[in-house]
């Protein structure tokens, strides 16, 4: 079926209930970033497949608004439909709200699913539109009587995060969490990663994100889990069974959430939570941030400990791969796609691997000036022995998550441009990593130590410094993170025991790209009150396009002491020929 | 009236309407941070001369809430009443309203004068006390019936800021205000310096602040004034003739707001606009920040010009001030308040001058850690040839407001504890000052940059790093300013015209102060889109006290050329004796 013609029968369906305008966020029931493919309808109804974008559908408007990292394949993959794309320069605008004001009639109603939309978008969406007398409202899911081979909700089996590699107990979590609470309240979790934390579960539902769809509602001494029962095998229902964890059928959870009785008290983090369960709750709703995505943030020194050892597998792997490549290069036709492969394959021999954290980045030349690119095999460009290459992956293992991201040049010569920004870029990444900062201080005020040696030259980089990381679970994990201005991912407070990535870059549109980045972790300094980062993500940072007169003594002894670190961590896993390629990547520098 | 017996007044108006407690919030009906003596009821009912508390009395308790700058004059200050002092170790944490909530019963009333509170901070209040099903309610001024020699408000004549200095003319101020306004919207303008930068108003009804008591409310072709009739002459109701200003009385605003028809609508700032005034109107209200506050903050061509040669004044009378000092110190007796009088005597006769800015913080070793100290006539400290001292002051002069910190050593032998702070504090000065901006780019994101030197010494200091400066007008002006951590004055975006005070500080208590400020214009970077800040403030940085060894060569090299600007500006007005002094202040330094 044609997008146009899906188009059509979701107008036909429109048309049944009478509402003017659909929304069709690229979101899910748990507000996930990245969704399974039953609740890909964006992508069905558009052919949009980029991770972010929202379709409007009215009855003469199809239009698809996106930001600039997908301007390209969003012209691209909607050329042979009637969308429209929109381009959205604000992130933070809602351009789409703007279009539906202008574009409705007072009096028409703007449907969306209640489920795809969290009560706090759907609040704000609401507020807009009312004061132009349009309505929104929540008309379910449209696309069950539309999308015929739609797949479905994923029957693979989620199973418990193995105990050698858990940061704590069940039940010390499930304690923490209900540590506080009163009588005849209760708890809802929606997000899957805050579910996956609370009861060790894991899962293969949504790609890179070892989740499985699931919600949790919990009182101050109970806990249900609502999850397809197909999922969990023997082992694992015995595990909850000792826990005194509940089971109850995934869609069971909207019948539960009404029959709560009105004298008693639903605590629901608005900004996660859908619409359509907060209007079907009649007990007393109270909003409170996650207090599980608090307590997730701040590793247990055991996952701290594990996290460590995962870095030297996953320096051992880059090892590997970056010298494959670096063989290779001159004599082979080594593709984007190949190297991305490589990288995934390198990771896969090391111990207690489970996939990628995300779709690795391999951006060659100018590619890697397109921010969120990722190479597919038809289309990737060849990697020549000229050039500058970045790659930003990852890998999921038992024991951590893994994001890292280096820039290396392929050539003696190097554009002059390059080194200036390459060089801005690694001062930046280094005087974020070694500020010492008082306890309560916000990421907002970090970020532009990322970003001044830049500013300094009249560059900039138009995406967030850093997000929080989480532990065998999402990469991009909520609270914390640097955003130049302020922002829920950055006006929250950096604590010890948070892991966030690190990782400024510049970008000249054709070409090249600059990232570099390490995953830092939040400590405790020896001046009591203050904190300081540690950079745990282990792997040589490409010198042979830094300007090294231009760094402070400070930033050349970071350099120095990092990359003793990284060999000495690294190279006992290596043979003879490795630990030589490592050795010279390791290298002291000096003025 | 001792203050015990204004309490039993006071609750015995509070029984006769039925309340169980009474706020008495530090501000008046414009919201002002400074307020005439009129409305000092906080600190009539309480004895607390303190320019920041709360106070609340209810029939069995009366307290007084108030932060670290204070504790020690409350502590004395409250000493002979039945007051408790309530210390508030967090600005933004309503500990009064925990207070409220804790202590009074369900159904129980609170009441306060809602001319005194702004809107957001009445429904800020109203929803904490709701929880507890305890009422808020505007009863308006209990201080009428008890308050028997409270002064009337300032009979003093208001007048038009000279046209020489103004910035823009009256009509073309209005102009800005009124474009994209609507048929039917109305302005209403309550803070007094937003009122004088509209129509030129200038007055002497609150210390330090150059404003008069007034109200405007505009639409789209007429504005009107409503002020004390009695403080306009026969040339300024003529200005305001030719402008078609309308003029009222002041206490004619109630009655005008409550009879714009409900079909219009009435555009407020709500965190400045008082309660009382919000609930009287009818009409339609439309929340909006204040429109003026934002294009006051740029500073035009004109003023800034003005500034800079304000700024020039200010140097000559500094420098006479200083080196009277040194002279005097060691000879004469010279107390703390002596000082402040001299900087004052000498602003007074440069050009142009109207008053102080501020009461100057004169601060002589341990006093100098208090962050608000005042030296008062009989109680300040004797200036030694010894230890340091730091001196914050300020003028208001007709073409330009200054505001400067400076730190000075007495003696040869300094404390190596000191040198290692006012280095870093210095540092941080300049870098804030260096940095080059994005254009977009929030205050937030800049404060670290005037602390990191001191936090990676594990130092830091409790204030904010900036405030808005007014031109001739509130030295402390909103919006901007630099803030370790979200608040509204930080998470304003930094713009070309700004002019902002830059004073990075350090207090060890009992021992010394050390702030250095100079006020910075936020200009247009030579490099596209991005945007530069010079220091405008005019006066040599001691140097003794600073380990050049650790400067950049770029810190060196802006002390250098920054004390070049200041001779060669400033000596050109002094004499032999005082060209001397000052180049001998203003000498390259190297390492």
């Amino acid at each position: 079926m044609s997008v146009d013609r899906r188009v059509a029968a979701l107008r036909l369906a429109m048309e049944k209930i009478n509402i003017q305008a659909f929304i069709i966020p690229s979101s899910d029931p748990h507000q996930s970033e990245y969704v399974t493919d039953h609740w890909k309808s964006r992508e069905w109804i558009s052919g949009f497949t980029g991770s972010a974008g929202t379709a409007i559908v009215s009855h003469n408007h199809a239009g698809l608004w996106t930001d600039s990292r997908y301007f390209l394949q969003g012209e691209t993959e909607l050329a042979n439909s009637e969308y429209v794309l929109h381009k959205v320069y604000d992130q933070f605008a809602p351009s789409h709200t703007d279009w539906l004001c202008n574009n409705l009639q007072a009096g028409e109603t703007v449907g969306v699913d209640g489920l795809n939309i969290s009560v706090n978008q759907f609040k704000a969406l609401q507020l807009e539109l009312k004061a132009k007398d349009i309505h929104l409202k929540d008309v379910g899911d449209l696309f069950e009587s539309i999308w015929s081979d739609r797949p479905t909700l994923p029957k693979d089996k989620a199973f418990i995060h193995d105990e050698a590699y858990q940061g704590d107990s069940m039940s010390n979590r499930i304690k923490q969490v209900q540590k506080g609470m009163k009588e005849k309240e209760h708890f809802l979790f929606s997000a899957l990663d805050d579910i996956a934390w609370l009861l060790h579960l894991r899962g293969r539902d949504v790609e890179s994100n070892p989740v499985a769809i699931a919600y949790v509602l919990m009182n101050d001494h109970s806990v249900c889990l609502y999850i397809d029962p197909d999922k969990l095998d023997e082992a694992t229902l015995a595990i909850y069974q000792k826990n005194k964890v509940t089971l109850k059928a995934y869609k069971d959870i909207l019948q539960d959430l009404k029959t709560i009785p009105s004298d008693e008290s639903v605590i629901i983090d608005k900004s996660i939570v859908s619409q359509h369960f907060y209007s079907a709750i009649k007990a007393n709703v109270q909003h409170r941030g996650s207090i599980i995505r608090q307590l997730k943030a701040i590793k247990t020194d055991k996952e701290i400990a594990h996290f460590r050892n995962c870095m030297i597998k996953d320096g051992v792997a880059l090892t590997k791969a970056f010298m494959w490549l670096e063989d290779k290069v001159d004599t082979e036709e080594v593709s984007e796609y190949d190297f991305a492969m490589k990288l995934a394959s390198c990771r896969s021999e090391q111990g207690q691997y489970f996939g990628e954290s995300f779709n690795a980045i391999i951006g060659y030349a100018g590619n890697g000036a397109i921010i969120h690119y990722r190479p597919m095999p038809d289309t990737s460009l060849t990697i020549k022995p000229a050039k500058t290459l970045l790659c930003d992956s990852g890998g999921q293992y038992y024991d951590g998550t893994t994001d890292i991201t280096r820039t290396i040049v392929l050539e003696e010569s190097i554009d002059p441009s390059f080194i200036e920004a390459y060089t801005a870029v690694l001062q930046g990444m280094i005087d974020l990593e070694q500020a010492i900062i008082p306890e309560g201080t916000y990421g907002v005020q970090m970020d532009m130590l990322a970003r001044q040696h830049l500013w300094a030259k009249g560059l900039n980089y138009l995406h967030g410094t850093g997000h929080g990381v989480g532990y065998f679970l999402n990469v991009h994990e909520p609270p914390q993170g640097f955003t130049a201005g302020p922002s829920p991912r950055s006006n929250t407070v950096m604590k010890a025991g948070m892991i966030t990535s690190n990782e400024p870059g510049y970008y000249k549109e054709g070409h090249f790209g600059i990232r570099i980045e390490n995953l830092i972790l939040t400590k405790e300094h020896t001046k009591e009150g203050f904190l300081c980062h540690e950079s745990i993500t282990l792997f040589p940072i490409d010198m042979r396009p830094v300007n090294i007169e231009v760094l402070s003594d400070k930033q050349i002894n970071w350099i120095n002491e990092y990359h003793q670190e990284v060999y000495k961590k690294i190279s006992p896993h290596l043979n003879e020929e490795e630990k030589t390629w490592l050795h010279n990547k390791c290298l002291a520098i000096a003025k």
